[in-house]
């Protein structure tokens, strides 16, 4: 399950409105076909292995990191029924479809089909990988990292507004890896006019995986943070900056995950990473955020904060 | 070596103008005497060791983190001299001391009554346990650590001036501990005056280890950062804030060590950690500042962070 969900990595940030699925085809401990879901939400994961095993998927155990689909749609069968078809053994589910169409449907689907099926492998480590299509399915709207880079006292730039650069190359780098990870990449509009970001994926063989870009203005391509809900085949948005593009969503509690780099320099007197984010008192502060994961980039620390 | 310098560590802060040195006597496998620098300075630890030995010392090895002293004073005989008379075998050192009474004399006078010596072992670490004395004697004044306790943006108060708390029980009992290790903790004038700090050390068995309290003020007990070189007795000095003092101290480059405390949480609009330090661009931020050591202390993280 650990290979499949690697495998789901592949399109994070290119599969919305479905979710990034992997997919993995064992028989007699050998790998015989491997699939994850494509850009743009088409063949399915368990297709693609399928496809790649052929013959080989008599017998064999599927490791799928969401439950295999149950409602045939125009552009192509249901998985659940391409399994049974194949005549695959045994499936291993990590989580359920929250998808109306499929939930429990595809695993009744394959049950009915005599395969042995079992659910909750890596569940936890799934949701990490689905968040997007998991965070529409369950509160209609996208998943939401919000991208610091500061000074270790929390600075974002000079009093001048320099700030090239504060972290260094390893953590550029990283950061543009997240970029590709998005559909799309939003920023304020006083960032977008005075630093004229390219917000593009700058990574030799990735150029093609940048994002769409927003601007969030009253007269851009988001007028409110809320308003993220409506946009069509968007299921992750990295947001970018500056300090009042980023308060605005934390007022309205729409970020999920919080992408902290830190370089170990101190500024003083300068640009803070975040305006006004509507804090009553400390209390309420409190009990938000726990570290997820920490690493080292260079000499800078990457912090990544996932909300409660 | 490792256990001589463990036991330098318990008067570190209280030694001054004396380096705080921990010795250990080992014959035939076993420790038979144990010593480290009294409060007050004296007696040394290779005293304390000797003392504790008593005939065992004889054949025995001496593990010291500091070359033994080469002087007598109206305090006490030269500790290179007791190791002789006490026909100790062979000798240890992590570090040469650099107070010229003694810088290579201690060696010559153990050598010179047939003792074994052996220089360098754990030399690093040694600096780092006697930071303060070293300090005072390569730069005439204090090792300075500078303690922020902030935010993931690096606040330390809300608009309303709020602070209480930002970091937990742990992280509060750490720098409890951190403050009975030196023997002057310092604020500016405005911490002192609103928040009225006790400054002691809360924590049971340690509260007689409260260092002195000093006020940076025109009319205070240091007008001037620089002036903490003026202190007698005083080779640490814990600045505990506020944004201004610290940035007072940091602008004129007088801060070693910087212990950074920090919660889980997003404050936004607030207090910032530091003042004005005088940075005329990026470029000269950078290269300053190294990780020395990090952990959790509950759900807060501290980070130590050393002078380039």
């Amino acid at each position: 399950m650990g290979a499949a969900l690697g495998l789901s990595e592949r399109t994070r940030g290119r599969t919305a409105p479905n979710p990034n699925v992997g997919a993995i085809l064992v028989r007699d401990g050998i790998v015989v076909g491997r699939g994850w879901t494509q850009s743009g939400g088409r063949p399915h994961a368990e297709a693609m292995a399928l496809a790649q095993a052929g013959a080989k998927s008599r017998g064999a155990t599927c490791y799928v990191t969401l439950e295999p689909c149950a409602h045939v749609s125009p552009r192509g069968p249901a998985c659940a029924d391409l399994l049974a078809e194949a005549g695959v053994a045994r499936v291993a589910i990590a989580l359920g479809d929250p998808d109306p169409r499929t939930n429990g449907q595809g695993v009744a689907t394959l049950r009915a089909a005599g395969i042995d099926v079992v659910e909750g492998l890596a569940e936890s480590q799934a949701r990490a990988a689905m968040a997007g299509f998991l965070t529409r399915q369950a509160k209609g709207r996208p998943f939401v990292t919000l991208k610091l880079a500061t000074s270790l006292d929390g600075r974002i730039a000079l009093p001048s507004g320099e700030s090239r650069w504060i972290t260094g190359p390893e953590a550029r780098a990283h950061a543009h890896v997240e970029r590709a990870r998005h559909e799309a990449i939003l920023v304020g509009r006083g960032t977008w006019e005075s630093d004229r970001p390219g917000l593009d994926v700058r990574l030799p063989g990735l150029e093609s995986r940048s994002p769409r870009r927003l601007v969030l203005s009253a007269d851009g391509d988001i007028a409110h943070p809320a308003d993220i809900a409506k946009l069509e085949a968007v299921d992750h948005v990295l947001v970018e900056g500056g300090a009042e593009t980023a308060a605005a969503f934390l007022r309205e509690n729409l970020v999920d995950r919080l992408l902290l780099y830190r370089a170990p320099i101190l500024i003083g007197a300068g640009k803070s990473a975040l305006g006004d984010i509507g804090l009553a008192d400390l209390a309420s502060a409190h009990g938000r955020w726990r570290l997820a994961d920490t690493r080292m980039l260079g000499s800078d620390r990457l912090e990544v904060y996932a909300s409660f």
